[in-house]
């Protein structure tokens, strides 16, 4: 077969794979499962590129290496598949691979004398190493056993050492949990009376509690171990029931694990967990919350630098996890490795050029607690000329002047630098105003909102007028307060979001500029009814508008039909039941969030909820109090 | 019929409207038509108690003043009735009891010559004064030019004067848009060929416009008034459908009212304007949005008086309402009537014992506007006194003495002399963390997290821990930043309210940790995943802790089963196309208030929403960045 057409052909399975897939996304299991199954009918110089290809994406499918390494078995390929077993034994915990590799072995060996004999004993031990806790290694352990049993002893010392090795080895299936741990068990029983029924009695009656705290254990954690789908390919969470089912499952067997069920010491224990972790990672590969808990476990248990391994493999599964370079260089960053935590906060600067404002910033606050404020101080003033410097990172570091250096001054110019470029953002308009509200400077928070409103739209500033009529109602009198509100009024009526009618003062204002934290001058269900008024309102208003354009019967006649189509979603509304609700209660004894949040779950908890309703008190709450929010 | 027997009636009639509606609400339409036609049958003296009741509780339901006076009329208790028709003429401006007026007036004065026509007709005009421009006043129009017409005219004088007097009314009545304009201009037409074809030609041409305009107007006018329901009664808002709707019908009318549609003068259309609004009131009486926009009417026309009359029978109408009572205040404040101002405050204080937060607050605030320092801080010294004084109460003042007196050392004491009483209160904490956060006072923050959190039970710190982990964020190293986390982890974890995993700190830590105003370290695909899974965590750790308790196999045969029941809720759940979403689009120019508004619109407008992904989305946004809705 000529190395051409071995390309040709790979080329071809390239297309194949592109074309079902590319339009998609490149984790498409059932295409992968197609060509894994269509490689197994190829020669296998055509069907490496194949697996290759499939195992790049899905580098913990073991069922795809053991049939990879089968292929190459099939023609006694001995260098390709030690090649393959040294790339994915580690990585796939899994025990149909691993009893793969050890026909290999023993194949291999298995004419080689008492050389072989051992070579297969290392390997048996090597796999019990590592999936000898796998609820499924009763065969291996079985088979080990057995393979034991046939090893040939000469002296009387060769089979005391033989014998040994076999108790020794049944000792330790026993106290594992797996399906056949009674198996096991009644064996080992045979085993012990046939070597002596003495002995037996005494060896029989140490081990039988802990075979029974093993079996116990073994009934329990089946339960979990029955939820879990061994068969599945790892892939990006894409949120479907099945994931989270599988990703539920693994929580709760990795918590029974971790608890220690079956009272071993800590070192075992420990090896169980660390088990449990690894075969989790082949299926939840993509998952950085299951890297994250590892790491965290390892660190926790005192092993940082076991923590600091399991964060480098995860950076190789998720490289662009900009969360989980976080969590790295903080670990770094907290046993003191400063160093390698710059390293990290680096990487998440890439060439500095397209760094995100994020990266910018965290990596000043990294600078300012490790390095102090010139370091901090000389990398904002480069990073701020980059043309990507968002406004955020002016605001982060006006604060760290502000609250870290106490550099009120400098804060100040920082803010006044910011404005040149971003008076056009509102949110920038809003910190700026914020942090001058903060010295208390009434003059420049007034020239502020005067600056920003002469130069934004009226839809980019219906923010900075809401937070500009806060001000008043703290900092102003009255007619200053009510002459921001008409102003108001006007800019943002000619956006005709709102209709003219906005532009009459409502009781809604009269409430809102009477209310103070959590007092209102009316009763919750006032509240609820002013709302829903002001709801109808904005309806009424956008359609006599529309009649004032056309201003004929046919516009008009319009109106009851509105109204008797509504009538079917007004009948089906749950109105709230206000006696339990706290927010307007004065006694209630929660911040904001709580008080909008429990809002918000009284009304989820009515199901198949109006939506009319929940639209209406979110707008109460956020129209008419957003000083409210911004203070808790 | 002796008076005592009246009385014994009387009571039981009393106790029938009790027992029929004392358990519920006063206000109980179908038992009072049912009195009222139960009245109808009764001689008056035992009928006049009961329309007295009724019409307590409804003093504009026309209909049963026009039954209670005709119960008089039927028996020519003609004091009685002068004194009923005294009572509600002016407020009840309905046609149908009006003409019942006119039919007493005529009866009483048909008899009496000159003298009584010259009473008749003063009626009819005073009547049209006020219901002529009801649509159903035309018959009330042509009444009244027949009588005219029926007036003796002995001379050609007085024939002359008739003439004029009959024709002035008909020029009225053909530019009011009635029911039966059409008619009354064939009659006038009529009128004037039969009393001068040539003069009739000029005065035609002259009035063909104005009746043409009139009878436009009148057809769009005659869909507004179609919708209204003149025969409901006032009754306080309950949210009803009907009520909403007529609401809104009275709204648009009043809407349609105020843009002149006749283009007459400004004059004559306020005098539309105000009868329109009157009528509104008949049965909006219980509305405090109707009054105040018939006030602030008033008061932009230039009326401040009329305004101010509005709103003294609006808080007769509806003593109780706080909000009408400020918008009145802030109406005598703002013209420059501190004096009268200053007694609304007052009453909203009451005696001052019971005196609610918000009325103090509010009062200091205008003593601070109109008084000056010394007024404002004089009667906090004494409000605070109160037991019923809230910590709302040292906030506002607070505030006052930091915004506006410029003495942060007076506000300072203010909130610490507050903390010996509110040390309870965790809004009390925030607020004054807050306040202190304004002074840059790093030290003393601290030591109030620390002060109320070791008084705080658990269950009520939550917030106070939140804004202390925030206030680390902000202030701290990274090492007391982790040392607060952890140990509102562990404060927390003994609520209850959280699991024992919870103690662990997870990805979304990171998450919460590395972010920064609207940017986060991870896509907005990744916040949701996240967001999900601790929910879903939630629900493990929940059912973790109950099996390690009962620790038997019938806990954990119930997992699966919770799971099958869930995947049904599952399967209806609509992901939302975070592709729309613009939450954590660095690039986003709205305030918090937008962003998160925009998003529940979004998750709402798929109608029927799966509530635990709302719940996700809001646990999202306020678990996780309450310090981002604290600065916007």
């Amino acid at each position: 077969m000529a190395p051409v057409d071995n390309g040709a052909q790979t080329e071809t399975k390239d297309q194949a794979i592109t074309s079902t897939t590319a339009a998609t996304d490149p984790y498409n299991v059932e295409a992968a499962e197609i060509l894994a199954s269509s490689a197994q009918h190829m020669p296998i110089a055509q069907a490496a590129p194949i697996y290759e290809q499939i195992l790049s994406l899905f580098p913990t499918a073991s069922k795809f290496w053991k049939q990879y390494a089968e292929a190459h078995m099939a023609v006694n390929n001995d260098d390709a598949i030690k090649q393959i077993f040294s790339r994915c034994l580690l990585n796939c915990l899994h025990v149909p691979l691993w009893r793969c590799y050890i026909r290999f072995i023993r194949k291999v060996n298995e004419k080689k004398g008492a050389e072989g004999q051992d070579e297969i004993r290392k390997a048996f031990d090597f796999m019990l190493g590592y999936v000898g806790a796998d609820m499924a290694s009763g065969p291996v352990w079985m088979e080990y056993i057995t393979f034991l049993k046939s090893l040939p002893a000469q002296t009387a010392q060769e089979e005391s050492i033989r014998m040994t090795a076999i108790r020794k080895t049944y000792q330790k299936a026993i106290i594992t949990p797996t399906h056949h741990v009674e198996q096991l068990w009644r064996e080992y029983e045979h085993f012990e009376n046939s070597v002596s029924r003495q002995l037996a009695k005494g060896l029989i009656s140490e081990y039988q509690p802990k075979y029974n705290s093993a079996r116990a254990v073994y009934r329990e954690q089946k339960k979990y171990v029955d939820e879990i789908d061994y068969n599945m390919l790892a892939v990006p969470p894409t949120g479907s029931f099945k994931e989270e089912q599988q990703w539920m499952a693994w929580k709760r067997f990795l918590m029974f694990e971790k608890g220690n069920p079956q009272r071993i010491d800590s070192a075992s224990s420990n090896k169980r967990i660390i088990f449990t972790h690894e075969q989790c990672l082949m299926y939840l590969y993509h998952y950085p919350d299951v890297w994250y808990d590892y790491a965290t476990w390892h660190a926790k248990s005192g092993s940082i630098d076991a923590a600091i391994k399991v964060f480098q493999r995860a950076l190789k599964a998720l490289p662009d996890s900009e969360t989980l370079k976080y969590a790295y260089a903080e670990l770094e960053e907290s046993r003191g490795a400063i160093q390698p935590a710059r390293k990290i906060y680096e990487s998440l600067l890439g060439d500095g050029v397209s760094a995100t404002a994020l990266a910018h910033i965290q990596f000043i606050r990294f600078l300012r607690r490790n390095e102090g404020v010139e370091a901090a101080r000389k990398y904002f003033l480069d990073a701020r000329k980059s043309p990507d410097c968002s406004y955020h990172v002016f605001v982060a570091y006006a604060l760290i002047a502000f609250c870290l250096d106490k550099d009120p001054k400098f804060a100040h110019s920082i803010f006044e630098a910011g404005l040149k470029r971003f008076m056009h953002e509102p949110v920038y308009i809003l910190e700026y105003a914020d942090f001058l509200s903060r010295l208390n400077d009434e003059k420049n928070i007034r020239a502020l909102f005067e600056r920003a409103l002469s130069s934004l739209p009226p839809e980019e500033s219906v923010e900075v007028w809401k937070r500009y009529i806060q001000f008043e109602q703290t900092y102003g009198d009255l007619a200053s307060m009510l002459k921001v509100e008409q102003r108001r009024k006007e800019a943002l009526s000619r956006t005709g979001e709102e209709g003219a009618s906005a532009l009459e003062s409502s009781l809604q204002d009269i409430v809102s500029r009477y209310s103070f934290m959590d007092l209102w001058p009316c009763s919750s269900k006032d509240l609820d009814h002013l709302a829903r008024q002001e709801l109808l309102a904005k309806n009424i208003s956008k359609k006599a508008e529309k009649s004032a354009v056309c201003n004929g019967p046919a516009t008009l006649d319009k109106i009851p039909a509105v109204l008797a189509s509504n009538s079917n979603v007004f009948g089906k509304v749950i109105y709230p039941d206000t006696s339990r609700s706290v927010i307007y209660d004065p006694r209630q004894k929660l911040g904001t969030h709580h008080f909008f949040f429990m809002r918000l779950e009284f009304h989820l908890a009515q199901q198949c909820l109006g939506s009319r309703l929940l639209l209406t008190h979110c707008q109460i709450l956020l129209d008419w109090h957003p000083m409210y929010l911004m203070r808790c």
